[in-house]
């Protein structure tokens, strides 16, 4: 059993991948409506399908570039003398995890666009039969990505164990073969960037260009099948919110378990397992995730029509959250060993572990919660936005930002915390297996996640094919309770990231070869500053895209509606597809730039500035790029329940307003404003934050203090004691300079360990002045902090 | 000379509150116009006296409360057996500070209310001279803010050295009296948040309360004599806008000053003034830069009306930096001695210093054209937002954002880039002198700053008195260039607190006794986060205060017009007081809880969690604080001039458009969300950053690791050798714990400095495993960072 263990994870993703395709296959067997019912689905199929070829296509030439570059970083065995364990297989783990990433996205647009149809028909006979349809269609999301995440890690790792040939965990083979799995993580992450980014824009380009048009000029509802920019609106739903969101979470997962991994690797612990147990742990947890989640769709029922559907995913999630905490307790006592573990000086218990797994588990669900306060309609938060909207377009505006910013206050104290409970429980390795706690139940949140978008396209396809209005309801129904849990899938996703990257900071500043991250230190703090910044000239890029893409798309809605008679009246059909086309092209050049900002950046502060002012951007990077996810995808959650609240009807200072009074008008800027700030720049935080730490990660070895790079930093700063001793002349921090057993003689210079102030002339054989100056009947001082050396015991 | 250098110090304060109450006779002299004018200017002036008298009842509470609480902590010596150099003198020193930036605020204020109705009279006659009347009111507002601050800081530093009996540079009585003088910067920065976010709600409430129901539902010009809002309105651009910058440039200059003194302190030179050279150097440059800001005003001044108003303000504060630059040579020349300077283990020269003061300038004035660029009309920011105005609110608003976004980048760069360049020049002090450097031309700074408000005042008041439009014209232009100066003022304001900010955190290091601030570490990084996230709430805040009031204004406003009547045909007058009263109420009421949050978090977290905990909260909320200012300040110019723009028409895709016209009425929702961004949370931002800097100085004897507080911080970590011995089994990272001459005896323990593994039984009498178990004949060896001691030297 014990030595079997580590082929029990990718048996664990195969099994989820095999319930997949039961499931998948159970959706494709069911009914998919009428002729015209089909033909729509199969524009929007057909287009989902053309935006991934698209992009496929770029990023394919991108993939190419990545994986050569890589695989000629592993062929550098030695930089300035210091050995670097790399190899040209990271590029074949970069490849694996950008197919896999993509392969993540296809099955689930492919299942979504299925299932979208068939929710409709489902809908024509009960809420329970559509609930169960959509739902299906997420699991399969779901259980695909987790499945693939699974199998695509624990089998690299064992395939990589075999190749590396390793036999000894503290062994430099192991620490290729993990620093080699990395790769993987940076595929997938790299191909969620342009997944997440290039959907987000897509979708909402769509959106408002079709809304803008549509709705506004040519006065026809919302999904009117006259209007040619519908079905990429349609699509955007797709690729956005479903193939986005799974990359998205796929690199979470991918890199929560990898980072913890790197971490796990560090302890050494004597086990049932050769000492990898705290390396094989997180990949055990999250595959038993899948298991777990399985058992928790099974809660996913309702009775009738009056059942609430909310109830039912609340009761699926928290079940299989719980199941894995529990099991967790027993997987933990199982593996782990019993006494003390420690990891760069912080010593744990495997209790502690347990604790930290725990610990992550709650933080995703506080986050979950406060992420659906914020944003569900009828809630202080969204009500105070209406009551706002009555004053104005202006009113409304500055009420959604005051509730964007406000909702960031509960999550961050509640990350704090995280943070800090989890680092008590299991130091660095908590903080690490609290995000992969956090983690293992994703096939779930997934599920719940992906069925919101499903819901939501069956509800235009039942309004594009004027079905009666009982069906309509249901699927409005679902509709519903499809954005709350898109709003609490985005804070789950948020959270995740945050840990995710945590984890990955802390397995950077292993590799990199540096034991701290002192902000104190000018350059570490500019790069703190330059880090905080990204997050908002990212936003800016992704808002401003949408605005551009959403203006060619509304030219070419004109265009049709002026050159194309008869669209109006039925009689002629618009072309569909000459929309779905601009928002591909739109979308994939717009991410071009902030996709370049992510992937860029930390290179050059990390080859040019060194590991540790790269350790300050990437903070930088995260506080800020939290933050500015949490704002903003919360304020436009807020914007667009307050305007979904006028469609029932509101009470403002006594008097109610519905749709096109004046306050619906405000409300609907603000929900304009709110597209881009909740579907592409809000989630894109995540991938920016998760991707910058993981090209840090990769770029470690090459950039690690002890392992090559310059010996001196850009502000003349040195590494190492040789240059200390021969050039601490200017401008250098000689504490720094104090690393090692250096014995400069110079008066005031470094005494092995410390700076200190030594006689004339007298040389500093060790660390100490005290052992340097006064081994004989000499006394030593401290004075301002530094070691004196004094002639007698009386100090003169 | 050399002995009476400190002297001079105050000297020059006194010289420049000379030539301020020359400059302001000089104003009280003007004719102040027609009886009528009288009146109205007289409503103005009285309403701002009002709100600053209900501010200081308020404020003299929390400054007799907090001084209480200074005083008692001055009594305190002892902390855990540790000394701590306090004296309850700084509760005198908090007092003085807070009399000294009230009475700033009070003369700017005073001289403000005077010169708007003389610059309007002044306008009948020509150009120029309205220019000189209004400017000169500016100059005194920045001669009285830089005269008291040279006055306040060196005079009583003075008496401190004599009350102290510091007879040596190194000694605890000059770190006394250093450590009292805080307490003037604590009084000063507290009152300045009061002041800036009571000022920006005031000034907002009553221009959206009166915007609201005058232009939109009564359709009143603004500044109309009918408006009973309208006077509020203009009071709140004296409270705000020359009250709440003064006090924020006073809190600016005084701290920045006293960074660099703390700082000089510890550097130990041989100069001609008893070693203080480092010390003085600031006050010195700053004492002399109000006499070059005085030659600088004599360069603004224009030929005729077609003169060009904003170029003579641009000469002559090109002409008092250069001044400044110059002569900064020759004093640090001067002053400092030659050869090696060093702090803190970096070494630099006096040439250095020169350079970090050139850098510090430099930074300046980058920040400020580049806050021109994105705010003024006709560049391409504003531009984009007009286009975008063209469909819409929501795009208006969306482009808002995004120019705002857009516009932290080059600012951020630049204050990365001058952080890392000062360091490269001479160190911490670099980066403090760089600061001094840049806010020595404060005096002149404030002078255009203060010019605007006061032109926009004379232009409301030639409104109101319905004067012939010559007149309008000529106030208009001025208001115009005042826009721009209001503009780049923020720019330097902001600049000047992230660099205040980073020398306050450089002397908080060096104070609270630590030697790092590593991220690295969890709770230092739980610390960043929450710190990142504190700007976010602080602007929530203030956006919603000023929701709030507007709303009560409207009321209020919309009573008067129904309860009295005749005041629509000019019969009868409105209740300007009441409606100066509700502004006043509202501010002071929603200030409190903001200003709680910048006092009160510093001092929790830092008893609580220690000093590297509360360093990573400085961290956090001063990146994310320098954002989120540049942000909205930005934005909201941005949108001021998009809707401004439309005055004179624009063009939109080949189309003209004006006042009234749809892009216009985007272009007014636009502004008005950024009313409060720029003018209440925006500015803001700069004094938490400041107060949470200096609160934390001010309790960092108290707080720190060697000098009291809990010898284990929240984490269980240690930092003391005593404890660690006795517990580091669990929780602790032991590399911490191994600061001092520990001697554990057990095996896995702390010898000396480093963690390591020593042969059981083994004592370690040092430092080293080298030393302490390898005396006789063993060897030691390196193993994952830990020494291990062997037998022999065979390494068995």
């Amino acid at each position: 059993m014990e030595q079997n263990l580590i082929y029990i994870v990718p048996a664990l993703g195969i099994i989820g991948l095999i319930v997949m395709a039961i499931k998948s296959a159970w959706v494709s067997k069911q009914d998919a409506g009428d002729k015209n019912m089909q033909e729509l689905a199969g524009y929007i199929a057909d287009g989902a399908m053309a935006f991934l070829k698209a992009e496929w296509k770029v990023l394919s030439i991108f993939v190419v570039f990545a994986a050569a570059l890589l695989a000629y970083s592993g062929t550098i065995h030695e930089i300035n003398g210091k050995e670097v364990h790399g190899s040209w297989i990271i590029a074949i783990a970069f490849i694996i995890g950008a197919v896999f990433s993509a392969t993540a996205g296809y099955i689930g647009m492919k299942v979504a666009t299925k299932a979208n149809v068939r929710t409709t028909q489902a809908a024509k006979t009960s809420l329970k039969q559509a609930l169960k349809v959509s739902f299906t269609g997420g699991t399969v999301m779901g259980l695909g990505v987790a499945g693939l995440a699974v199998l695509g890690l624990g089998g690299l790792f064992i395939v990589f164990l075999k190749i590396f040939n390793v036999v000894d965990v503290d062994s430099n083979e192991m620490k290729t073969a993990i620093e080699v799995l990395t790769g993987f993580s940076l595929g997938a992450e790299s191909i969620a960037l342009f997944a997440r980014v290039g959907g987000g824009i897509y979708t909402k380009a769509a959106d408002v260009g079709a809304d803008l048009v549509g709705k506004v000029e040519a006065g026809i509802p919302e999904d009117d099948v006259r209007n040619p920019a519908t079905i990429a609106d349609n699509v955007g739903d797709n690729v956005g919110d479903v193939a986005g969101m799974g990359a998205d979470l796929f690199g979470s997962y991918v890199a929560t378990i990898l980072a913890t991994m790197v971490l796990g690797q560090e302890i050494k612990v004597t086990d049932a397992f050769g000492g990898m147990s705290p390396i094989l742990l997180p990949m055990v947890i999250c595959g038993l995730g899948i298991l777990f989640s399985i058992v928790g769709t099974w809660f996913v029922t309702i009775k009738d029509d009056k059942s609430n559907v909310q109830t039912a995913l609340n009761l699926g999630n928290w079940a299989s959250m719980l199941i894995t905490v529990v099991a967790s307790y027993f997987i933990v006592m199982y593996m782990l060993p019993d006494g003390i573990i420690s990891l760069r000086g912080i010593e744990f218990t495997k209790m502690g572990v347990f604790g930290a797994i725990l610990v992550g588990t709650v933080v995703g669900a506080i986050m979950s919660i406060v992420t659906e306060y914020y944003t569900a309609m009828g809630k202080p938060p969204v009500n105070s936005i209406i009551q706002q909207s009555s004053t104005g377009h202006a009113t409304n505006i500055i009420g959604g930002l005051a509730v964007g910013m406000k909702s960031t206050v509960i999550p961050i104290l509640t990350l704090a915390g995280g943070i800090m409970g989890s680092y008590y429980c299991a130091g660095l390795y908590g903080v690490a297996i609290a995000a992969a706690g956090m983690m293992a139940t994703t096939a779930m949140q997934l599920a719940i996640d992906a069925f919101g978008p499903i819901a939501d396209n069956a509800g235009g396809i039942a309004e594009m094919s004027q079905l009666p209005p009982e069906v309509r309801e249901r699927t409005d129904n679902l509709d519903a309770v499809g954005n709350t849990t898109a709003a609490t899938g985005k804070g789950f996703a948020i959270a995740s990231a945050a840990l995710t990257s945590l984890a990955l900071f802390a397995a950077f500043v292993g590799i990199a070869g540096i034991d701290a991250i002192d902000i104190y230190k000018a350059p570490v703090l500019a790069g703190l500053f330059v880090g905080g910044m990204i997050p908002f000239i990212f936003s800016a890029l992704c808002i401003q895209a949408v605005g551009k893409a959403a203006m060619d798309m509304v030219q070419e809605v004109r265009r049709q509606f002026r050159e194309i008679p008869g669209i109006m009246e039925y009689k002629a059909k618009p072309e569909y597809e000459k929309c779905v086309a601009i928002s591909t092209k739109a979308s994939i050049r717009e991410m071009m730039m902030p996709g370049a900002i992510a992937l860029i950046t930390p290179v050059l502060v990390g080859f040019i500035f060194g590991p540790e002012v790269l350790g300050g951007l990437l903070a930088g990077v995260t506080v800020s790029g939290v933050l500015m996810g949490i704002f903003q995808s919360n304020a436009g959650g807020a914007w667009d329940n307050a305007k979904k609240s006028f469609e029932k009807g509101v009470m403002i200072n006594g008097e109610m307003f519905y749709k096109k009074s004046e306050p619906h008008k405000a409300s609907v800027t603000g929900d304009t404003v709110g597209d881009p700030f909740k579907d592409t720049s809000g989630p894109s935080m995540n991938i920016l934050i998760k991707l910058m730490s993981i090209v840090s990660l990769v770029i470690a070895p090459y950039i690690a203090v002890n392992g090559g790079g310059s010996e001196k930093d850009m502000m003349g700063k040195c590494h190492n004691q040789t240059e200390c001793c021969e050039g601490h002349g200017k401008n250098m921090d000689k504490k720094d300079c104090c690393k090692n057993d250096s014995t400069c003689e110079d008066q005031d210079g470094c005494c092995g360990g410390v700076a200190c102030v030594c006689p004339e002339g007298t040389k500093c054989p060790s660390k100490d002045c005290k052992e340097a100056c006064c081994t004989g009947k000499e006394q030593c001082d401290m004075k301002d902090g530094k070691k004196e050396c004094c002639k007698d015991k009386d100090g003169k």
